[in-house]
């Protein structure tokens, strides 16, 4: 293949800057889980000749920019552990809405909306506990949540290559489509009446959809106008709140358990 | 009150630093609820003027140092978002291991035990479970674990002051002193054959407790060889692993659950 002149490699790199197309995950396994993933688009690869090393070989047919260690070139934010592994790439297509979370016949999907939820951090932890119990996708607006980033990515421990995270225009549409094809949609708030094990309970087998709002605001007033029930984890009256991420991991893991002949997934 | 020397104040303080004895909290919220904390024992008190009116006069007896804005002189850490507010306070004092978590005729306490948890956010969140899910304590050795700072404070959204955190001198002797007083110990392992929801039907009444070990390594040998039984969260041989608050929030919420008439909280 021609070497492309360096002025087009520039602008391309610009372009795909400017448009917020590409980014960059860092660190040994972010790196290694995104090369090894065929459906993912990869543009550069910096490692230094350590990192290299530890890659172990399978590049995914990259091919290797070497780095000196103390000049690190990857457009990185300070602080970030890259390890001498920085992979620029661009974020995963998934489909559409219906394609990921339509159920199939016999199955009963669990699928988690978040509104507005913007720490890459609870992000990340959300998409591994959605792997664990495989959940059909994490669904977060495009704007006003975390993006996909280096920083998600390292929090998501690898969950990121394997688990669906959509970003859809607008949660409330999500939430209509979503209950057009059968979901049951749960959202959860501290102050509500119903509890999540009673009200879980209280479902029929098919389709479910947890929406879990930013800490402090909440659910939107939209988002809970479109809920089909409101629960609350933890005992009525109680003291303090869960992080978002640890009440997504509760919501999946009572959802999975509840009635686990019709869910994906037998938590044991 | 005869004001001290200069020299005394430096003295005292720079002990107290050396000592450890001593850190600073920050942030509005984590500030007030530390105020209004009778059990707090509070050094030092920095506040901006426009912080000072957001704490709304309830100050527990501390003489506020106003400061410029410009050049907040608490010394913490870049990038703590500290909002005008900062308070030098000491680590809380529980008891002991048995005064706290030592059952209470009727009751079936649940606590948690962290082997070596170093990232101050998730002891953080893994507080705030605590306290949603009233269990007795969360556990960690004195070291190899994150210590109470301000960082920890605000993960922990106010739970640091009323969830007991105890730093004890080792695991191993913990677990044995829980067994003793007629705990059952859970271990955490993503490997292990038993599912946490069948172990815990199988389980009589009677005090319960969760040990979590670090991402990666999990539990220490010594540890896993304490545990009454090893259980994992989700299905056998399935994807991924949880984050350790998550696995926490999970495993709190199931323990209180699963025997609700034996334990100190309806969830619901």
């Amino acid at each position: 293949m021609a070497k492309k002149p360096k002025w087009v490699i520039d602008k391309e790199r610009s372009g795909k800057s400017a448009a917020g197309e590409s980014y960059w995950l860092f660190g040994i396994h972010a790196v290694r889980d995104a090369l090894l993933n065929p459906a993912r688009t990869k543009h550069r690869l910096i490692v230094t000749a350590n990192a290299l090393a530890r890659l172990e070989g399978d590049l995914g047919g990259m091919a290797p920019e070497i780095a000196d260690p103390r000049r690190f070139p990857a457009p990185l934010d300070a602080g970030s552990v890259h390890q001498g592994a920085a992979l620029e790439v661009s974020p995963l297509v998934w489909g559409s809405l219906n394609a990921v979370c339509g159920p199939k016949p016999g199955e009963s999907p669990v699928v988690v909306l978040l509104d507005r939820v913007t720490d890459p951090h609870n992000v990340g932890a959300i998409l591994r506990s959605a792997e664990v119990f495989a959940a059909g996708a994490v669904i977060a607006p495009a704007r006003h949540s975390a993006p996909e980033t280096g920083a998600l990515a390292k929090a998501a421990s690898g969950a990121l290559e394997r688990q669906p995270y959509l970003r859809i225009r607008n949660l409330g549409d999500a939430i209509e489509e979503l209950k057009a094809i059968g979901y049951v949609v749960l959202g959860f708030a501290g102050e509500a009446e119903a509890g999540l094990e009673t009200e879980l309970g209280n479902l029929p087998p098919g389709p479910l959809a947890l929406v879990l709002g930013a800490e402090g605001p909440g659910l939107r007033q939209r988002t809970r106008q479109l809920c089909d029930r409101l629960v609350r984890i933890g005992p009525a009256g109680g003291f303090g709140s869960l992080n978002v991420s640890n009440a997504a991991a509760v919501g999946l893991y009572a959802a999975t358990r509840a009635s686990p002949q019709n869910r994906r997934v037998d938590t044991g």
